[in-house]
């Protein structure tokens, strides 16, 4: 059987094919072009899943918060042209599909079913993907299978509180992970302390030197890695969680940050389980959201 | 079909019958007699179980952590007489089961099973069953079914870091709602405000003072729920849950401390969801551990 699954994002639409077994039959990427507007971008998309083969179902990832009854986005700053169009069922409509065999699906949500399908939490039937990028992103698998939650927004660990005195968060409350923990909040803090982080590329040199010895890179970033771990905590206790994957393009500094991380797990959950707890590295890159898709597309 | 339950507590055994539409068909409560030694109470367990006809199946609800492969309970500062005592084979034996016929699980994991069948959670597909005590526990109900996560220590609410500056906890860590919000940090919250509550039965006294009017004891109750609602908010953002059910001897005041909660997970959680929240008693009170247990047990 042929699995599709489209990644919706603000810059680039990534798909591609895979059997159900998990091999991997065909990859695309096209840029999003939403400034041509809602139209257009559907119509590249349906595109794209013929293209690719979804002769029978399509499973769809995009940003924001999604209605799981209407098929629609409800809210996303980066895809404000598709907030509130019936994605889903204009994608079956113009595939010639049932609106029963289009999934939509939150992109964060999609990509942790990937790393748990095929990445590195593929042995593991409870984890948390955490997304280390401009925000701080996550979706949860539990039981083997995707937990959304009652209103498919699951798995915010950006948003779980570490200290109620910290800084202001977009989100409107105070201390949330993302403030401490996120590319933009790592560059913050680098620049507080005086490190170079004016540039993107600089949290990879910030990291390149921490792994060198130590100094200040390294404490940083067992800082920041600690101020994740008291965040992941929480699921430690309310969840029992013993499997974090770690993506995003800060998780490429996963191996700096691990150090820290376990830290503040152990200084804020308890139990011999600790000892248990794995903190892993993505393995899918930018495909973890199209392979979830693709395995969400319904059968 | 007839199912049995039985909730093993450190001064009582809590045990009944229901058919599998939830009507009650029996129920019997009998000292534990814990310092007649293991072997004794398991004989009491069989024959409360017989009595009741277990002829199939048995569910049992214990405190202490679950080891769910052997069948036992590792650790319980309450029971240790029956620490590491094969106990689902045991009574599986004395009743004529194949051990796959007797299914043990922890006691707030029961409890939560049972408020979700037919107590306040029955028309909610996830929950979180908050248990006021001596110290905070609680129990997950997830797509429907008990979520005890990887080591079956899921649900650990009591344990969620609300402040790390807090008053350090029995767990070795600071600041868990346990030390904020379960009826011995009432009671030590009220005497620090010089308000009395020596004797078990002041919480209430204290409850009834808050319904009654403004005044300092309202003022107490209004910040114990609050600092158990920051803890709320951790399940709000990652579980996106909705419904919580508060049990528990304390959680009699749930009238007066669910104003607190709701503020406190406001405090703590984003977003349009937070009107749906739903905080709900208890409604199965003491029943709640053996109907549980009886709706786990194997079918």
């Amino acid at each position: 059987m042929r699995l599709v699954g489209i990644d919706l994002g603000g810059t680039a639409i990534k798909a591609g094919a895979a059997d159900e077994h998990g091999a991997i039959l065909a990859r695309r990427s096209i840029p999003t072009g939403l400034a041509e507007g809602a139209d257009a971008v559907l119509g590249r998309m349906a595109a794209l899943a013929r293209e690719l083969g979804a002769e029978r179902a399509l499973g769809v990832g995009s940003p924001g918060l999604i209605d799981h009854e209407r098929g629609v986005v409800l809210e996303c700053p980066n895809l404000k042209a598709l907030e509130d169009v019936p994605l889903r069922d204009e994608l079956a409509r113009r595939l010639g599909l049932p609106n029963s065999a289009v999934r939509l699906e939150n992109d964060a949500n999609a990509a942790a079913v990937g790393e748990g399908w095929l990445g590195a939490g593929r042995s593991h039937r409870d984890l948390l993907l955490v997304t280390l990028g401009t925000g701080v992103g996550g979706g949860l698998i539990l039981d083997g299978r995707l937990y959304a939650g009652a209103g498919g927004m699951a798995g915010e660990i950006g948003h779980v509180c570490i200290d109620p005195e910290g800084p202001w968060c977009g989100c409107g409350r105070r201390g949330c992970v993302e403030q401490y923990a996120s590319a933009t909040a790592a560059r913050r803090r680098a620049r507080e302390q005086g490190l170079p982080a004016e540039q993107p590329g600089d949290l990879e040199l910030l990291a390149s030197l921490a792994r060198a010895g130590a100094g200040p890179e390294r404490d940083l970033l067992l800082a920041v890695g600690r101020d994740l771990g008291r965040g992941l905590a929480a699921a430690v206790t309310l969840l029992d969680l013993r499997c974090f994957v770690v993506g995003g393009g800060f998780g490429a500094a996963l191996d700096v940050l691990a150090p820290g991380i376990q830290a503040g797990i152990e200084e804020r959950s308890y139990g011999r389980r600790l000892a248990d707890v794995r903190i892993l590295p993505a393995e899918l890159g930018a495909d973890a959201g199209w392979i979830g898709a693709a395995r969400l597309a319904p059968r």
